[in-house]
């Protein structure tokens, strides 16, 4: 039986060690510059290939991942594993009530921003072949075919994610932007399909194209009727008469390798199978949250990242960077794909700002492009140049969508007010007793902290007891939030403090503080004050998150009760 | 770069899925039989393998999992990060505040159980190494000394999950067990490192001996002290920093497979590192439920079983099959696991039925026999009728394990009033709308069932009713259980019915019954049915499960609402 040496299993289990820690370190650092974590763990390969370390020590690249033997064999069969359960989970995601009821502007919408940018790239990708790069085995038809499907798709987990993050998942746009994005995903997984079955007997499989083709389709339908009810069935069953959830988890990962493998040997490849399988599966009301987060964390965030870490290993980002094709790729699958959607939005009745936010959500690439870019670089359809083209445009397009998104409805991030505060502006426990000097202490605290240059505390304390005086500002529950509007200072600054005994602010219900958010704002925007206001009352309705406050070691662990307590999942 | 063609791709998904359906499959039934899921497992890959399917269909046996070329390859890579991670979760269920407040009792219970099994098989071992199956491989000592560790050490997971099952977790023989099993493995883990090390030259490994033992024990040093704090202070920090739990997940992840790698590379195989990582994270304070619960479930029920299904692929089970070295191993090991524990508890102080139970609980063995005998195999330290009646050996004392501490200890697993109740004893609307005829019907329903046979449902109606003159069975929140005992019925028969109306019996909060559920239980066994009661009392206790229970459109969701009430992840 084949299997590896001692030495290559070192060489695995580091190389994947390496790939999943650099990958969610950089993931990470991304999401703290407000972008997609996928684009970190994009740029987690782009170090650990060919590009960085690859260039400046090769021997450490090839010792890590090296390019034959059994190694590389075993991280591709790893790699086909974690984007099988990828997809699965991005079926999962698919709501296909919310489609149908959507289903007009969905479908006006979706067509809209994907012909534009099709009929936009079918001449350069007709008349220069060559200079835009097609690979060994393509043929005119499938050229421009794939062509056309890569910048006309749009990658539905980037388009959610940003909407979640702003707040704007269940709004009307945002479930507009997730009709749309669903129908168009669904189209462009189905025109890619066709290129692969066009491809078909080049990379070995049998079928011929109608059969392929056929089947392909009747696998759709069947498993998206009797399919889907089957499995809410099967989920009902399993619930009620086996383990929970053993046995779900364990159907789960059969059906998805189980469909993979059907459409894998169908010619369109297998994460077709598992994309449909995951829409079947998250639909059925009998799959419980508990174990729909279980598969969508551990895949997200240990399968994935080994996924999309691996791209980069395999091209030379530097080598391969062609600007002009880089800037032909992402003009015209921009231009293209917001032309058409704002056309296409306007024309069902989403005028002005509205129909400008639907088409800049919907611009996200990221995820499905560079999939679908890696199999064609795979099976010969285009070479490293245009697939480093289509990664760049995949990259571009998700980091702008969220931001211009933002801008044009006027939306914001919600403030956190432990934004504004740190280790230096925390007291853990106030060495004063009675309001006043209270106030003064944590006015001190924040200029000490050196947070805000020339801060006058004493100015601070004054405007804080100024406003004391008008309004109390115990809310209860053992909290006070005095606050502060000082002019000209740049930005916000909070200090913290929490007393034992309880300090006398007032409030309503008698209660003294013992958890004190002095919010310092800049004058000229009393906006910031209110929103920080209610980020403060948000935290401090939950009475279980104040006494774990107060009850926090350090302010690492204060920090991260916070965190938690605004955590979505 | 090497890679899997398309053809093998599809077979490696289809292995998969064949793999993990089947083992999920035989894993539920095996705990449908009251035995741990891994006997299950375990049978998937006999059944799959030479065994089975590959003597009866040997086609069909090559084409899914084929001996040469990539796929098995692949699939070995797979089944090394499948047992890593499964080591990772068998880590994280140390604790090491339990085993050190028990640690006099632990260390003597742990030593004298391994002690007389490795003094009863050094003999035969040593003077009868052909017969007992040596591998090209061994010498005296290591043969020995691997044949010794095999036959002493008890496997912690299947201990403690038999403990849950019973009740006996928390309790003080429960605790002991732990503990005892958790020195048990430690020991038994460096032991065997200690056999891979002494053969390190011979698979590839570079260290010299004495180089790998010392970092192997500085490693284990470091890990468990300087180490467990780090990584307590690491989660703290991502916690308050980071994204939770996308960050804990690739935090556990790359720690794991990086120990994995270090210590595979000193020669003492992957797993290690992967348990001692495991103890480390496991321990720290935080670590929020849910992660832990999203690794448990998802390596448990998604990688181990991947993992003890492809322990069958490898052996013919029947052809190497030896039934004198299966009774040899077995005996020799359960008289002195048994005895040596029952002398060692006796010691310290646990006397009669509760020394015999803590032996008992110690004996069961599974998942960590079978991962060291196969690496054995693997190394050629021993040959397949060894791992054979190893194997055996495993699953018969992890059968026999629970049913003989129930015996000894008395216990008896806790009754679900459901398991007497099925679909045709379930009226979902009640017809009668008084006391009377609802006792009259559901006793119709229960004779008509035809679970008992010649139930009279007459006389069931009026014990019941004999019963509610004495003391009316309305327990408040709109549920009564009226119960029956009967003469000379061989089991309980429960009947289950719903009234939207609701029916007055009698309860002290005055509300009408709109759950009734109806006891017949045999008269000469009065303790069944307070058994039964408590059941059902302890599911009514609930509210919103009571309320889910009367919405449940039919039988099946009725019982997987049961089920769910009393689940314990």
């Amino acid at each position: 039986m084949s299997s590896m040496s001692h030495g290559e299993i070192v060489t695995l289990l580091a190389a994947l060690g390496v790939l999943i820690g650099t990958a969610r370190l950089l993931g990470e650092l991304a999401r703290r510059f407000g972008q997609p974590a996928v684009i970190g763990e994009l740029f987690a390969g782009i170090l650990l290939g060919p590009t960085i370390l690859g260039a400046a020590w090769p021997q450490a690249s090839e010792a890590l991942f090296p390019h034959d033997g059994p190694v590389p064999v075993a991280l591709h069969g790893l790699t086909t594993v974690a984007i099988t359960l990828f997809l699965l989970v991005a079926g999962m995601e698919v709501d296909l009530s919310t489609i149908w009821r959507r289903r007009i502007v969905a479908v006006t919408v979706g067509l809209g921003g994907m012909l534009l940018p099709i009929i936009l790239i079918t001449p350069p990708a007709f008349f220069f072949k060559t200079w835009m790069d097609a690979g060994p085995e393509a043929t005119d038809l499938t050229f421009v075919l794939f062509i056309a499907t890569a910048v006309a798709i749009s990658a539905l987990p980037v388009v959610a994610k940003i909407l979640i993050d702003l707040q704007l998942f269940k709004t009307d746009i945002g479930m507009t932007i997730v009709a749309a994005a669903v129908f168009n995903d669904i189209v462009g997984r189905i025109l890619f399909a066709l290129v692969l079955a066009l491809m078909g007997p080049l990379h070995g499989g049998g079928l011929p194209l109608w059969q392929s083709l056929a089947l392909t389709a009747v696998f759709m339908t069947v498993a998206l009727t009797v399919g889907r009810v089957g499995v809410d069935r099967a989920l009902g069953w399993l619930n009620a008469h086996a383990s929970v959830p053993g046995s779900v988890l364990g159907f789960a990962a059969t059906g998805t390798f189980i469909c993979a493998a059907f459409t894998e040997w169908l010619g369109v490849h297998a994460i077709f199978g598992a994309f449909i399988f995951g829409i079947a599966l998250g639909d059925s009301r009998h799959l419980r949250p508990g174990t729909r987060q279980t598969i969508d964390q551990f895949v997200s965030f240990i399968f994935a990242p080994i996924f999309f870490a691996t791209i980069g290993l395999r091209v030379d980002f530097v080598g391969s960077f062609d600007l002009g094709l880089v800037l032909l790729v992402l003009i015209i699958s921009t231009v293209g794909k917001v032309g058409g959607c704002v056309l296409a939005a306007r024309w069902t009745g989403f005028g002005g700002r509205d129909g400008w936010a639907v088409a800049f959500g919907m611009n996200a690439r990221g995820a499905m492009e560079i999939i679908l870019g890696l199999l064609a670089l795979e099976v010969g359809l285009i070479g490293d140049r245009m697939f480093v083209a289509l990664v760049i445009m995949a990259l571009v397009t998700s980091m702008t969508s969220g931001p211009l998104l933002q801008r044009v409805l006027g939306r914001t991030k919600p403030v956190r007010f432990w934004d504004f505060a740190g280790s230096r502006t925390f007291a853990p426990t106030l060495h004063a007793s009675d309001r006043d000097t209270v106030l003064a202490e944590l006015a001190n605290i924040a200029a000490a902290s050196g947070k805000i240059e020339g801060l006058d505390a004493e100015a601070v304390t004054a405007a804080a007891l100024a406003r004391e005086r008008i309004l109390p500002s115990g809310v209860g529950h053992g909290v006070a939030l005095p606050h502060a509007r000082m002019p000209g200072i740049p930005q916000p600054v909070v200090a913290i403090g929490r007393s034992a005994r309880g300090i006398d602010f007032d409030a309503r219900d008698g209660q003294p503080a013992r958890l004190v958010v002095l919010l310092i704002t800049p004058l000229e925007n009393p906006e910031l004050q209110l929103r920080l206001l209610a980020s403060v009352a948000q935290v401090c309705q939950n009475e279980a998150a104040v006494a774990r406050l107060l009850a926090a070691a350090d302010w690492t662990e204060f920090l991260a009760v916070l965190n938690e307590s605004t955590a979505h999942a």
